[in-house]
């Protein structure tokens, strides 16, 4: 174990938000507390974005009600960005950006640098840690997991990914609910997208709605399996003929046999001249309606399931926050340049603990769903997918409310004062 | 007070369902137990559609458990219909259809009928109470409030209202703190639809996500007032300045000036040559992407707002169980004709109790917002609507789960014998 490293910590968020990436803010504030070298916690306004502008607050003038209260805060309570610093596509900027954000960094003796996120953060994680590296100033640079998609590799799965998949099939249960309901001879359909991008987890995993094997969802349609129009209609009104009702799942990046995203409408152009994304429910439902004379009705969840927070999975939260804690101690026994993931070590009973990759082996690479865990005929994940997805959803919060809905925390965010000249525009 | 009437007791479900629903049924169960002159408790499956066809099913076979948890089980258990016994547009098939739920009635010796439903369920109560009266065949016929949309009129609100707007002020909460995380400079908007056709009641409901004055929703469209597409961009363009993004709610029912749906899609004709309901939120969109060059997105909950039972509100499954057994003893108390309202008795604290109206009182009559609940400019409910509204969403439920999912209850339906010819088609 290398000397204690005394200064300041800096942790900040980045990419989409998630229902739980603020209890992993909670994990590193938390264990921060419990180290003496660790003098002031910063949070970093809005990810890199807001750095490059020391647009920092101080978490130290945060109530700790407020940061307990985080745990079911949904969304990045210190704001995100999409903001990359991209030295292959602009690295005239890129090289400008990095010099700026050494200066943040060393006008406020940033020692500690935690950044949740997906795959874009946990590469700016690692310039950080390898810049440092090339300057010689000493900082501890870990990378925290995050991303409802679940399409980090290395790690077992990602803080996000719980809860979503526990909001969604919830939700497919009490459509189908609805549906089953009104299904008299007519029949009808319902199509709910989710969200993924080109990765089927988030679909995947509503298939825990099903208890039995009539239930909801009927049919998921996940982007790595292409989409075959024919058969899916065969498959569609084969359901509503045995069940009255059809409840599909799509992936919102489902894409046809020659790659194609299912929800681009090529024959529409926005005003910019860019191909409207009609999305893949109401595409589909443009299919399924007239084809089959079917009551065809659509849910688009949109940004509603991965901020959840008032059904999350309490094992998700737990784990969020546990990668925050585990980031820190990390950093205090002198490791960077590593991302914090999650290592599963039964099924049943679930046991998992927390474990540190590189982070040049997360950049840029893509976990999609095995073959081996969707069935033959591809319109279900099957029980292996089960096996892994189902512990994730476990458990409930005690979720406190004020004026009967969920009581969220606010922080006071007090800014850092600044010591820098204003950014360059 | 009449004599007790000896018979067996119909219940059933129609319309739209909602999240509480089932707890209506739960009540006129639980009520009927306590009384020895109903005999048999049968359910009506899939409203008068399903009793037409004999369809009845005895819940004296159902576990006490399952009656338990249909407190908490969304949507209709005993199926739903939007079948409507219609003197006006079809009196000859009215009539067949009378005499033919009057075999049934009889062959069951069915003598108390509770029909949970919305405007034209009550309407049927109605005809069955008043052809029970022409043939002196001794029944007793109430109605049981239900509909999300909160139009009915002489009852203080409808029992599926307040859990309904629990779940979308509290999705308007979370995804507000979504687009709020991701801030920046660019600004953004998100445009929620909700269901209510021509009412905004639902609609103003996520008036309540609001604890302070830049809180979404910033923007609520309630079809009450005709929408004005330059004042709306001018409003949601300030609103992006100030705060840096913008929640703008659609009300499924939002009309312009002229009296058309915004979501009606004229230039575009489905299979069938109907104009393609598009969807309010979706036109939104269309109109402020390009407008304010604004990154837009779209949240359609759709059946999902209706059905979450996950996060229905306490005080809305109490009333709707209330509302059932307020039925029951009202018929043991020898009245028939009428619908259960609920009644307020104080706004702080909150006090209720259930009362009776003629149900020809009810029948295609439809309750809006008063004017004076909603703000000069138009774009938000005011402090009135706010002190109606807050109490219903009151109190957390207790959900039971399976496998990380709530616990739904699941009948065993077991058939009433049927003792009549099959329905003619």
């Amino acid at each position: 174990m290398s000397q204690p490293l005394a200064g300041n910590l800096l942790v900040a968020q980045s990419g989409g938000p998630t229902a739980v990436i603020n209890s992993s803010i909670a994990g590193v504030i938390s264990e921060a507390g419990r180290h003496e070298c660790i003098e002031e916690i910063y949070g970093g306004m809005n990810g890199v974005y807001g750095i490059l502008q020391e647009n920092l607050i101080d978490i130290g003038e945060e109530n700790t009600k407020s940061i307990q209260a985080l745990k079911h805060t949904p969304a990045a309570a210190l704001g995100t960005c999409r903001y990359k610093i991209n030295f292959k596509l602009n690295p005239e900027q890129a090289e400008k950006d990095m010099n700026r954000l050494f200066e943040v960094i060393e006008a406020h003796n940033i020692r500690y640098f935690f950044y949740a996120g997906g795959n874009d953060s946990q590469d700016t994680t690692n310039k950080v840690h390898l810049e440092a590296a090339k300057r010689g100033y000493d900082i501890r640079a870990i990378g925290v997991p995050k991303t409802i998609d679940n399409d980090l590799p290395h790690t077992d799965h990602t803080p996000g990914y719980g809860s979503v998949i526990k909001y969604n099939a919830t939700t497919v249960m009490e459509v189908g609910a609805d549906l089953r309901s009104q299904a008299t001879d007519e029949g009808s359909c319902c199509i709910i997208e989710v969200m993924g991008r080109a990765a089927g987890w988030i679909a995947a995993g509503t298939v825990l709605a099903k208890e039995q094997e009539d239930d909801p969802p009927h049919i998921i349609l996940l982007p790595e399996i292409p989409f075959n129009e024919t058969k899916f209609l065969v498959k569609a009104m084969d359901t509503v003929t045995k069940n009255g009702y059809c409840i599909v799942v799509v992936g919102e990046g489902l894409k046809d046999t020659e790659g194609n995203e299912i929800g681009a409408d090529k024959t529409k152009l926005d005003a910019f001249g860019h191909p409207v994304l009609a999305g893949a429910a109401e595409r589909l439902a443009e299919i399924v309606e007239p084809a089959l004379n079917l009551k065809t009705r659509t849910v688009k969840l949109g940004y509603a399931q991965r901020a959840a927070a008032h059904y999350a999975s309490q094992t998700d939260v737990d784990e969020a926050f546990a990668c925050g804690e585990a980031a820190v101690r990390a950093a205090i026994e002198g490791q960077s340049g590593f991302m914090v993931k999650l290592v599963r070590e039964s099924d049943e009973p679930y046991k998992w603990t927390t474990g540190l990759q590189p982070l040049e082996d997360i950049a840029n690479q893509e976990a999609l769903i095995p073959r081996e865990w969707i069935s033959e005929d591809g319109w279900l994940p099957n029980e292996k997918f089960e096996k892994y997805a189902r512990p994730l959803i476990q458990g409930e919060l005690h979720l406190p409310t004020r004026g009967g809905l969920p009581a969220f925390a606010r922080l006071n965010k007090v800014a850092v004062e600044k010591v820098l000249p204003p950014l360059e525009p």
